[in-house]
């Protein structure tokens, strides 16, 4: 195979066949095929896109890349959670022990934060002692006991996405449908599950800023997922409002909690319901019941100590990460509250310290915003919109800022 | 500048700036931009074009990568030609000369042959002794004594484009009007020239296969020379048929001193004079008169001696660079020649060993095919088509099934 024509094949519009693509994946994983070859490809990709054979075949071969977990052939069924991302989106801490509660395994693979996006894994570890690299025993003992493991990519799942991952993002070739598709199924494919459903984020906080473009990588997942023999459904959920009221990684647990526990925001509980509903064998008001019912609650708490975390801390995980600064945003005056966007939110949690601009940044677990009004709601003047949990009050003060630019009231 | 945004930019259509070319090219020379980084840019930029600012930025960035050649104050007019390149292409070796015979100094900076295309440091090579790697001291002794220096890119000179031309070769990158342009006209500009002439070839043999993308690229140069102070001419010439009757190393360099001595095949002589026309202060039939009265062969031989070469190896170079094999092609057939094909006849030449398909390739000077007949002639059978110098019968016979598949006698 000789690589400069097949990146011009690609670049002239031509389809490579899975041979091909097996063998570019796997030259680039052993470090044959240089970076500098692969940034060329993925940019050709990027403007001539790949066919459904196409991306089936680059997903199949990146999940070959490495190991896959394995799992008893009597164990349970395995299903999974996926979202694009979004502001204040802690679903799947909520979700994961939702479904080991109905009986389900939730082998979760998550990620960090990046840009405005926070990630699972970033979130966990603000709960002292919470482990989420885990060896491959330590994975299954933690599924067996638990239903649930929740964990970041290791290094000998999908190697090839990881490497190309890394080079995407520093070559302008992240946006790519096709490319998007295989970096996560590969991951979702190497979990073994049986099902899986995809939350796809659309607005001014995803990645995808318009539906079109949500609906057109919703449906290369779940045709490619097809291809492979997952079973995958897909829900397009809007991201103009950060979900719930919290955003940050300490403050988003929390409110985790309180949803586990019954009581949290409506919205983040029918987003819950509906994406755990859409997969589980049980009905949406079935699961509904272990949110209320102390069973959910139960499940996290054993999966966080199952992971090495201290589930005595959980409850008091607000003074644990305690930020300096704590500041309300007050509505200047009274009107319906018909934007809280959560671009601008997002950004705000980010200069916090919240998240990250390159991979290799600290994380900071108690700064970011709660108490978040939401839209559709009348305010009057002095009203709290928004608190600020920030390292200083200059911090504090471009964030309110920042936060400010994206809230209307009218 | 955040190289990342400035790819994604240039990934979205925008124009980059002067300064943003600029300090892509600086880092990249430096090291400081990755490959990877850069394939992607300049796949992206295949993609999406250049304005004509932006080439011609990308061109001054290119020719100040690096030292340019510098001429005194009272230094006759520099002149030069530069061809996209064809087959049987031996042009260069004799309007270089033929300037010098008119008083202007030709500061020619020549490339390697690449794929099917001959290269004039090849050719030139193949005269024992010659040297093509001059340091600056030796460039300006031979350029005062003879008015002519025929050379390779130096490690000073544009070394961006040396970095750029290594990545783009093996990144399908290289078809980009704007990326050819700045590579072939910083090399120019590093020349330090008054005037340019351009001679861009299309069809079969050629790089752009089309009138229309030759038309587009001559465009492209002329009006990027201008903008950077170059007066270039530029003509579109066809590439379906090789030029004059020799194709390889040492037989153009013997075809060449025939046309040198008044005595070169009539479409070698033609389009030399109409080159060299175009951009010499004298008139075409003043300069066709160096070739008939032996100033522009004396002129030659001198270049030789100058760069070290021995002269009175010339016209023995046959005896030189004898291939063991020496294989008639004979017409099967009366009839019409109507075609015999540059692109084919370029492979043939390639596979016999003069060309190469990488740049670490070593060159064989001997073989290739002499004798070739000219379309438009009447054919009886058993006439000499072509002659083919090969190292071994095998190699004979394959390169004569190639030429045969581009001959049609009708």
């Amino acid at each position: 195979m000789h690589i400069p024509s097949l990146i011009a094949a690609k670049r002239d519009g031509a389809v490579l066949t899975r041979e091909e693509i097996r063998a570019v994946i796997t030259a680039f994983t052993s470090g044959e095929m240089p970076d500098y070859q692969m940034s060329a490809l993925a940019m050709a990709i990027y403007f001539r896109g790949m066919s459904a054979e196409e991306t089936a075949a680059l997903t199949e071969a990146m999940l070959h890349s490495g190991s896959t977990l394995e799992w008893p052939a009597q164990a349970p069924m395995r299903i999974d959670k996926h979202s694009t991302g979004g502001i204040g989106d802690k679903t799947s801490l909520i979700i994961a022990p939702l479904l080991a509660c109905d009986g389900a395994w939730v082998p979760m693979i998550s990620g960090r934060g990046l840009g405005i996006t926070g990630g699972t894994l970033d979130k966990l570890e603000s709960i002292p002692g919470f482990r989420t690299r885990l060896d491959e025993a330590e994975i299954h003992r933690v599924i067996e006991k638990t239903g649930c493991v929740l964990i970041g990519q290791t290094e000998s799942i999908c190697p090839a996405d990881k490497k190309l991952y890394s080079l995407r993002d520093v070559t302008g070739t992240v946006p790519s449908i096709p490319l998007i598709t295989a970096s996560i199924l590969s991951k979702k494919l190497a979990e073994g599950l049986d099902r899986l459903i995809l939350d796809v984020k659309h607005g001014t906080g995803a990645f995808m800023r318009t539906y079109e473009e949500a609906k057109a990588l919703a449906q290369s997942m779940v045709s490619t997922a097809k291809v492979l023999g997952l079973k995958a459904s897909v829900h397009i959920n809007a991201m103009n409002e950060p979900t719930g009221h919290a955003a940050g990684n300490a403050l988003e647990v929390i409110e985790a909690i309180e949803c586990l526990q019954g009581r949290g925001p409506q919205d983040l509980e029918e987003i819950c319901l509906n994406l755990a509903g859409a997969v589980s064998i049980s009905s949406r008001e079935h699961l509904r019941g272990f949110l209320h019912d102390g069973s959910a609650w139960r499940k996290f708490q054993e999966i966080v100590a199952a992971q090495g975390g201290d589930a005595s801390k959980l409850e008091k995980l607000a003074q644990v990460h305690r930020a300096p600064v704590i500041r309300e945003v007050r509505a200047d005056r009274s009107g319906m509250l018909t934007r809280v966007d959560a671009y601008q939110t997002g950004l705000a949690v980010l200069n916090l310290g919240a998240g990250r601009s390159k991979a290799s940044d600290p994380v900071d677990f108690a700064v970011g915003v709660d108490r978040l009004a939401k839209t559709g709601t009348q305010q009057h003047a002095g009203d709290v919109l928004a608190r600020i949990h920030a390292r200083s009050e200059a911090a504090a003060e471009a964030a309110e800022h920042t936060l400010r630019e994206g809230i209307t009231l009218e």
